[in-house]
């Protein structure tokens, strides 16, 4: 699928984009036109994808991408079809290319492209307050309503029935059915990643979405980032209290309830059903299994499985610590 | 005392509000006229109740509601004076049963009846910034300040003396004299309490109000729930930092101060005199005790008597934490 | 140097200054012109300045001030050359003297001295969305952006190449080059630091201010308080994620990296290249040293020296964390 929202500048040679990194080998590389980068699951045959750690392996095996940026150690797990491009770090030499694709995901500033709500035709039944701009590119389904200072920025659509509050800042995001979002979220903007080079830290690009699904309600004063390669997703009926922040490339379930002051961090993903007491926090790159309970104020390491109560700092089953702490 | 902000439907004839529980019984009740539903202590003869849970049960034995929705093991606390509706679940019944007394309770979206203040005529010497809106049903006192786009949604009754920062949103509020809001607040909407039916979440009304007493100071940031069946509380010359979350029903006393980023979640009453350090969770529904300190980071998950000093997570006597973690 | 925003009111003759504190000795002060008040190590022989905790025993004695005001047990610290005010509280005689030297310190109320931007002349190149105010004595350098909504209030400076967010409130500040502020930031209030006295809270002033060096960025949400005597400083190449409370006189040294919702209490001291993990705290008053490492959670009470990796709460060498939850 095309990106929703960035644009990709496509097709470029491959020779262009060894160029950005770089790139020098003693093997010689035939021209060729790439049409995406994208990850090794959803990769194509016109694609050029990464793989920079071992944890991906199963993954690498059946990626269908024609070339793949790559270290020395790992080269080894690439089927035949693929070809490496060796370099000596895989994810910033993925972010340069990706910035090549996508050269607009780059810039965050606040959207100046924007009108007043009031000279623009929604749905006759749009509720809205005062002092409401919109950028280019955004949708609002039937029966919405909007709420004082709220600033939908481009690349937004939004479906029926949604209730936005006052103050709320949004961009890059998918709302759909039966929404309600509060006053003071902050929505879609880039996450939180980069890499520290010398004189400065290099931010990677996001050409990620929110995606926020039916009957959700995300508290006062949220903040969601948008992805980095992939989407950050909130599941049907989860609701989120005040005061959460939620990484980017963070997937969760649906129907889970987190309580105020939550913090997810980047790329772990919440099962179904999940239950997560407040100003609990949870690491990055975790996988969080579904009707799991975490405990308020807990600090979770590691990936949980299915079914399991946790609590504590590092959380552990609750009988435990509650045990180990009466 | 009538509900000063939300109003009440009244009377609602007893078999009709039967009828929205879908209430069957062999027991036959004579129809008569209830006025309201209140709490097991300040029901009179002519209200409804709940009873759902043993920790009540000091309430329940004076009180003075003609009716009261409970279930069948709890049935036999209730006086002689007061009859028993018995219900499968007692909470979202009474849910059920406040929705038809207070209908406007469930409706939290943005309040669309709002005027610019330089329309309305407040104290003269009101001074107040730009872009600022005022619902219907409020009140300013003498020598108060407004910052730039602020909101005063309905139903908000500030007092003398009382400085407001920008970017505020109040509803549903009460606020004494000497009080500063800073920047960002969010203050008196609904709280995070539902219950889990299928396919979504049932959200109860919220038609208790915030009240911040004299002297106070909330920092930025902060979001102060408003309560559901009582008001939330904030008491006299209590100071809150930054980013701090209240939950709906909590009562903090007197001259509390209260550090960046705490949350404390539903129901919980704090005592006075407490001092609670920057980043602690204190559980719902305890009792903190009058004159305690409480660490910064503590997770409070259990009632504390007055005049301790606790640390950790869970909270223990701050001598007993100090000496495990040298 | 003089104080760059708030206006000192000097000189002050010694004795109105001892009037103030109700000084009663048995010794007499030769009348004599203060012209400001500092801490130990920037006071001159035309200052006064304050010593009221052993800490800062080393300070004391080169100190250049003429006059000091401390305790009794203290008195023997000083040198020669400093004469001694003994006083009850030496902190809030301090601060009684503060606002006496910078009395404008004092009101944090919002500012309603501003200016549509439209009306005002910056540079050509200055990129504004709707809706900004602008107080007096802000200076803002080529090349910037500035979203919508966003409050500058009086005494802010910003250099050049600096992207602003939308419904950010600046006061007190100063931005150096190529800095990012995201959406909803709250930058220099006054912090919340006051001494308990009868019937309320005594707030000292603020007569310092937040500076924020070159290539920062600041996530959403962010809180960060003007100092009291000294600036809080964040170093370049600083990046915040959001929802960050950086507490008064906090100083942040070069290169860190600090993910979502950490808080850091007043006056502590962040080294260089330091990583802070999500939600992590730090208490007030701790030096914490260069390249540290603190995983995120954890609950820092005490300072830590260079080049250390610790997590936990309270938090202490990583691979003891581990080992010991394993």
């Amino acid at each position: 699928m095309s990106n929703l929202f960035f644009k990709c500048i496509n097709p470029i040679e491959l020779n262009d984009l060894l160029k950005t990194l770089n790139f020098k080998s003693n093997e010689t590389f035939k021209d060729t036109k790439i049409h995406d980068i994208k990850d090794l699951v959803s990769a194509d045959k016109d694609s050029i994808t990464f793989y920079h750690s071992k944890k991906y392996k199963d993954f690498v095996q059946s990626t269908k991408a024609s070339y793949c940026i790559t270290s020395e150690n790992l080269k080894k797990d690439l089927p035949k079809s693929c070809k490496s491009i060796i370099v000596k770090n895989v994810l910033i030499s993925t972010a340069l290319i990706t910035e090549k694709f996508y050269p607009n995901s780059i810039n965050d500033d606040f959207d100046n492209d924007v009108t007043a709500i009031e000279e623009l035709s929604f749905h006759k039944d749009t509720k809205h307050g005062n002092n409401i701009l919109i950028g280019k590119n955004v949708k609002i389904g039937s029966n919405c309503s909007i709420g004082h200072n709220t600033l939908i920025e481009k690349n937004v659509i939004i479906g029926n029935n949604c209730n936005l509050g006052s103050n709320i800042i949004l961009r890059n995001t998918i709302i759909k059915d039966n929404v309600s979002i509060l006053d003071n979220c902050v929505i879609g903007k880039k996450g939180f990643g980069f890499f520290p080079i010398k004189n400065g830290n290099y931010r990677y690009p996001h050409i990620g979405l929110v995606e926020i699904n039916d009957n959700c309600e995300i508290g006062c004063g949220a903040t969601i980032d948008r992805g980095s390669l992939s989407n950050t997703v909130i599941g049907k009926n989860t609701f989120l209290d005040n005061q959460i922040h939620i990484a980017h490339n963070v997937k969760i379930g649906e129907n889970c309830i987190i309580a105020g002051q939550v913090g997810i961090a980047g790329s772990s993903i919440i099962g179904k059903n999940v239950k997560i007491g407040g100003q609990a926090g949870i690491s990055g790159h975790l996988k969080i299994g579904d009707n799991v309970e975490i405990g308020g104020g807990s600090g979770v390491i590691k990936s949980i499985p299915n079914n399991l109560k946790v609590m504590g700092y590092p959380a552990k089953e609750i009988k435990k610590f509650l045990k180990e702490n009466r």
